[in-house]
């Protein structure tokens, strides 16, 4: 019982990687919306397959809205469901699998939880393209996010321990973020970033990395303590997306290291609102947002899928095989990641601002 | 909304710091279970304050169960609701904090959400204090998970950038763990985190930490993909503790800067069961355990309530203002924490076990 | 799992008849209430024992609210908890009914459901104690409602098929109904009502009824189609109070014997409000309010704890044997009942006007 | 928010009358299932409109699976979702009605509630063709809930207030139950039902009526106490069809014309099987199923759109006006609704049985 995000801003996400279909119902869109489908589309094109760093498979992602809207293409208060058809796959690539669980990857467990009746066809519903429906609800959010003077925009922090130029936290300059496949602030790091991908990529491996996602214009107030807080919410989403392992948000597991009066972010006024200088909290005190941006660094672990050998098991026959994984894979999911953190916290965000009264 | 947790033990908190009771009501414990009070009062004495490294505050914390249970003290089935009662509290050391919010804390961001009606007397529903109605739920738990065949537990992975030694994520031994007041496998590095701690009290400062807590025993198979995996409850429900800012599951975000020949981690079969010799996954694979032990790693930030003199305002007079900050706070609160991980990750294990079928 | 209700005033009930305490914790109320306790203590007052045809039990039934308040006596935007004790309870009456279930209770569903664990003294949680907690929520949701002009008011609209006169469902004279044990339009009505409770009381046997209920100056616009509509929420949380059988909205069943052009409200314009001239809908049509008072009726069965001899099984031995029940019962739920009812309909309309926007 | 129904079988529906699909997403599936397709189609074709009694409007409604299958058709632990296409739709018939809402419908509530942008087309999503993906559900429940032997079967109970022959509610013989296009005991009843149907067609009139449920073969010890117990599920649910102005178990409404002698149930033991010769409860006691035949009474008013005149009111110009509806109606919802009543049940208590440990 897992593919339901949020509570008045509400998706269901459903489909496997080659199931004929993928998709979402969202309930709590207000009425009387037009969906920006042209904003949609290219949205969904940032995390579309295709790009020079990312795996062989081919999908134009089109996605079609099939209920919620009325007689003026507008929304009418009935949920509103939209599909995406899967094309481009190759299913016999998997036939293996099912006996052969890759490391890393849901095989195993999914196995064990559904007794071997799991869709193994492109990792079934535990695959990256489960993230599509994911941004067509993010970049919906998005749009009614822009209305409000809420702006989410993140980029890669770092890929193999290469990290990009720093960001301020508490005034984040977003439009220093380069546009293309990997977006960063400092085109030399990307430049270093793409070098470590295509070498993991000749080399038969994968590499992981980091993406961090700035909030700006979130009012404060916003969030609900203990359980339901910025951070709770933020934390649950974004773990559901594929090969997250960390979520932190502000200074995150640094401000372990530190002493209490280097961590606090003194308040004082800027005119008549409360602010502070500095953002290691990363806009959420106590679960609520504080009005600063809220920054969140979300950790992605290398793609499980690598060419080089590996050791693993059959089911069938309990013993100890070797693994040689076939199929196109991306060498490093953090590019097209971006896209996605920014769409889940485009719907918590737009989440917890049309539940604040 | 938000003071709830679990689908299956489900649990709902309430209390602030001064409230003259705090507690909880817990749906979900199987009938026929005699809570084994003494396991729970001592384990709620390792969170409870007095330690040589914590807050003045004296608190019995004597829990008081007021309803579930039948004429043999065993639970009936109803929901079972328990109280603590609120003794030694010095309300009247925060009456300036209405108007002068404290850095770091939710003392501003309450004010916001709540139009200054928040209860600021001891933080309030933000107060630490609100984690022994968790330890007393965690210590049921644990006494359910116990006869599952599962254990739990943490230890201070660090203090100040202080690490404890490394503890084998896939076979740890938590035997090796010392009790006392900073829970590590290397009493050195216990020593060193406590002088740390000692040294910034001294300073009127605080210093934060990271609680790392181990889960072994848990079957495969539990967690379901997408949001409600094991990864996303844990975070959601960790991210419930006062002072958290981050949450990570197996490597974390030092997965991102490998790669992913090295950080697979590769299935054996150990007689008829399917292992792993490394545990870089943390025992969660696509949401759902690996039957390796679950490890999950907390960032606690340092404590915000320090002695030396911040830069605040004042929200009557929209001015800035100094701020000293009076009242008994604990220097550090990973120690205390470490039996409230404990407590959160039993209720988030105990409750997926609860709801397998 | 089954003791929360609401969205947005949230309500969970603990308690068993002869538990130390009942109560409940709510979340949802706006910061900055101060609760009216004179007029909770009124209201629960109505449904407390003691009365001319109640049970000869006595509670004083003096609520306690532990936590959500603030230094002034204002809710503070923490979960508000509240203690009822259990003072008059004399358990040995119910030992034999461990054994041998009483015809139409729980005694026996409850003990196959919880393996013979429930707490059978006095009922348990099926108790119709555990409506005093609904009641002081209820009460609470009524002060809230009075300033949003929403009234609610419930009547005695059968007992043992002596019906009340009837009221206007369109424009309902809510001061027409007498206070009393038995809160009518019709005082003669109410006297034959109450010689047929006397009557089964002599008899050593029970008798039902039904109550009505009406909520005024409710907005248009509230609820949501399909499930959680008006109905559905009502239906649900009317359900919880025990010994009901029966739940229906506007000529509810009387409707499925008319033809459509009798049973539609015609809408017309009063000034620049819409109207209608009858309310058979009951304030709903689709879900969602009308503007026209809400009005539910709800059916419930004669006590089941008749002092006759009834004939049912002993568990242990497997066989048929006689029962005959001792111990105080009300001859007719019903009286205590109203204030009940008024109670979960102010829960479900303060819930739905809390939640929109 | 408001689509979703269940809690371990959990069914989210979306679509309006005339958007080009509709349809729904379903969790909780076990794994390995093939869902019979002959028997969703057979079991949808008797709500599909077309029979003698309804309406002109012709849909194939075959349901396509999208996701949820794995290579082999069986279920995969994916959410299932599947679509069915709105073919047959006459939009234009519906213009007129955004400005003057037809008495007894949802159009001016929805219009309140969601700012004119409600889908009036068809009834939008508050159109009874939304029961279609009631039914895939449902019979998808029934599929599952063959083979844990239980059986849900509905009837016409009244209509026009003419009643069926009465049927057992202890033993129930289920198939005394005729097929076609009202489903009674009675032939004769069923055949003076029908009369009144065309009569009431004939005088461009409508008919409401009742349904009886029953459900055989449900274990003991179902349910939660309170808020979610059998009946508050069911109620919940089956207010979700449209049309339905009441609910009741067992005896209902009328148990509370009795005395207690008179509705009590008394206990014998069938060899070792506890029973009831009566089950005036209808198989629920304390919100616990007692091993009886549940059995559910749902009250459906007459079709609203009735072809005679009727008076409404302009909402641009805030004036009464005179309104004739023109379009294609049921002139009784009732023979429709059976099936979908036995689907709703269905689902519920396979989402109960699903959650039982």
């Amino acid at each position: 019982m897992s593919n339901l995000l949020g509570d008045n801003y509400r998706l269901m996400i459903f489909g496997q990687s080659h199931s004929p279909m993928i998709g979402g119902v969202i309930e709590g869109v207000p009425a009387g919306v037009a969906p920006d489908m042209d904003f949609i589309r290219a949205f969904m094109a940032r995390r579309a397959p295709g790009g020079a760093l990312s795996t062989a498979r081919k999908e134009a992602d089109i996605p079609e809205i099939v209920s919620g809207l009325n007689e003026w293409g507008r929304t009418c208060g009935a949920p509103l469901a939209f599909l995406i058809k899967n094309a481009d796959h190759h299913s016999r690539d998997y036939a293996d699998l099912r006996d052969v669980p890759r490391p890393g990857h849901a095989d195993y467990t999914a196995a064990i939880k559904f007794g071997g009746e799991n869709d193994i066809r492109g990792g079934g519903q535990f695959s990256g393209r489960l993230t599509a429906p994911l941004c067509f609800a993010g970049a919906l959010a998005m749009q009614l996010l822009r209305e409000k003077g809420v702006r989410v925009r993140a980029r890669v922090y770092s890929v193999a321990g290469i990290p990009d130029a720093p960001l301020d936290m508490a005034r984040p300059d977003l439009d220093a973020i380069h546009d293309g496949a990997l977006p960063c602030v400092d085109p030399t790091a990307a430049a270093r970033m793409a070098a470590a991908i295509e070498a993991a990529r000749a080399d038969g491996d994968s590499v992981g990395g980091v993406v961090e996602c700035f909030a700006t214009g979130v009012p404060a107030g916003l969030g609900d303590p203990m359980f339901d807080g910025v951070e709770n919410r933020l934390a649950r989403a974004l773990f559901g997306i594929p090969a997250v392992r960390g979520v932190e948000l502000g200074l995150g597991f640094e401000a372990a290291n530190l002493r209490g009066s280097r961590h606090n972010d003194a308040f004082r006024m800027d005119g008549d609102r409360v602010v502070t200088d500095t953002n290691r909290h990363g806009g959420a005190l106590g679960g609520i947002t504080s009005g600063m941006p809220v920054v969140v660094r979300v950790a992605f672990k290398p793609t499980p899928s690598v060419a080089l050998a590996q050791n693993s098991i059959s089911l069938a026959r309990h013993e100890d095989v070797p693994l040689r994984i076939h199929g196109r894979h991306d060498p490093c999911v953090v590019p097209r990641a971006v896209p996605v953190v920014e769409g889940v916290v485009a719907c918590v965000v737009y989440d917890l601002m049309s539940g604040d009264r």
